[in-house]
């Protein structure tokens, strides 16, 4: 499919490009940060993007490695931002995911030790699985705090209430080789605004890497874990007809690689045109899964394909 | 020099062979936990060890990555623990490393932000060296918290009261290209009683690693530097007049390998005989630098060299 268009990947297209490329796909996934949104600022345009998609009968599901809201959590927050036909079957957040992998891939049995927030646990909690207690004592540490004795499986992801002794404890658990070792995502850090930055659930989990000496089973992007999640829920779905758009090459360009997917890159977010190019140029043929088939500065210029294509169907009519 | 004794390494000496081994080192350079003692209890013998050493006109230094005290706290541990001719000028710790790289090597000019230890920021302070003040505002977070507007290097170590907003800090500090980071060692862990680890340096120098995408200068072992520092204190010492001897072999062995010296695993810390066997029979030659050219059980089988020394002595008169 890639480069059907007269496209090699990393070139931008508008308009016509777009319609012809949005009528051959009937699955549109979107990734959320700095593609349909910036925190609690929707990206102009993006939600008639979406509700025009919906309305034109596409599949357009969510896929996002933020791991820190319930799906329920999620709902209200498009709702709030204007994306009001966004329901909660199209929600796959990796807090969501992991807690399919726990509940249906391995099964659990015994607690989950969370190195992360409390929209992980109420994810968790939602699916039945059982997150041991957070509250130490006051004052307690590593060398006399209590650990819980059923743990199978330590999930970290976006923590900002992490401490010394998380992650001793999730070090401690890890020691039993029986005990998972699981991470939402791999992010390794978020944009915010003047500069600054958030560290990722990627960075809490290279920690506990080095401390377990293990290495984390990661569930969001870029593992094709993700799309088994959806593809179990709408079944039947053909990578061919998937179109993922988002915001970073290492993750959401290589997650629609590794699943078979086109894959667009909008400029909205993390990465820009220039990396794109450079791993494009790259003689590591590796680099070449991370450059997108298409690029567009915002998903706001889907707009213009729609109205060209409302325009062909009302003269039709 | 190693194998000198008809040993190829990995292999355990004892009396005798212990004896012409130290007759030919002028430096005995020891590792701490693990080695001479294990946090509060001494190693049996380790203190009439060191003594008798010097009292044979050794010279004997003390190589520790354990950043959390300054000197002046290792001089006083010593003597509690009935090392009562340890002095300041033996001590080599990777804190008190950090802070002569820091005003030495690099003569950084700005402040340092410490993500570690108060015993990191002692030493660095005992060097000249200003250190960005730790207090937050209560529930201060990433998004609202102050930055410091000079920190010119970012010093990681352990750090029991790690915080998700200094790890975050640490990485916004890190976006500016001049700003230094540094790690006092690469530690990923230590043991405690009862199954339990601590996460090392190693694991918090990880998390930050991802979330700045850069890599950290290392000052502990196996990094050369704290050789550097010993031999611009002790002037014109020869790497082959120097004998190591730790209880990691990723840490301590590799160590002596990077600076040329003898090296000897002692089996009363973290490294079993086992692993160094696995190293030595590896195929892949880098790990042949693991490998210790000497084992021991304890450091307390000096005691029967020196004995033997001493009848000699004895006799000879």
């Amino acid at each position: 499919m890639a480069g059907a268009f007269g496209f090699k990947g990393c070139q931008k297209i508008r308009g016509p490009q777009i319609r012809k490329l949005l009528e051959a796909k009937d699955f549109i996934l979107f990734d959320c940060d700095g593609v349909i949104w910036h925190g609690e600022t929707a990206i102009t345009g993006a939600a008639k993007v979406v509700s025009s998609l919906i309305r034109h009968g596409k599949n357009v599901v969510f896929v996002t490695n933020n791991c820190t809201r319930p799906r329920e959590n999620y709902v209200h927050k498009f709702y709030r931002l204007g994306f009001t036909d966004v329901m909660l079957e199209q929600i796959f957040s990796s807090s969501y995911c992991s807690a399919l992998y726990l509940r249906d891939v391995v099964k659990v049995r015994g607690q989950v030790f969370v190195m992360g927030c409390d929209g992980m646990r109420r994810e968790l909690e939602e699916a039945g699985i059982s997150c041991v207690e957070e509250a130490d004592e006051p004052g307690a540490t590593i060398y006399d705090c209590a650990l819980a004795p059923d743990v199978k499986a330590v999930l970290v992801g976006h923590d900002d209430k992490l401490t010394f002794l998380k992650l001793a404890k999730a070090s401690c658990y890890l020691r039993d080789p029986d005990c998972l070792f699981l991470a939402t995502d791999n992010d390794p850090w978020h944009p915010l605004s003047g500069g600054r930055i958030l560290p990722g659930s990627g960075s809490l989990t290279a920690a506990l890497e080095v401390s377990s000496g293990r290495k984390a089973t990661v569930i969001g992007k870029p593992s094709r874990f993700m799309f088994e999640c959806i593809s179990s829920q709408f079944r039947g779905v053909d990578p061919a007809q998937c179109l993922m758009i988002g915001d970073r090459l290492e993750v959401d360009m290589l997650f629609g690689s590794n699943c078979g997917f086109d894959t667009m890159l909008t400029l909205t977010g993390v990465s820009q045109l220039e990396e794109a190019q450079e791993y494009k140029d790259s003689e590591l043929t590796d680099k070449h899964r991370l450059v997108p088939d298409y690029v567009v500065d915002s998903i706001a210029d889907f707009l213009s394909a729609f109205e060209e294509q409302e325009d062909q169907e009302e003269q039709s009519n």
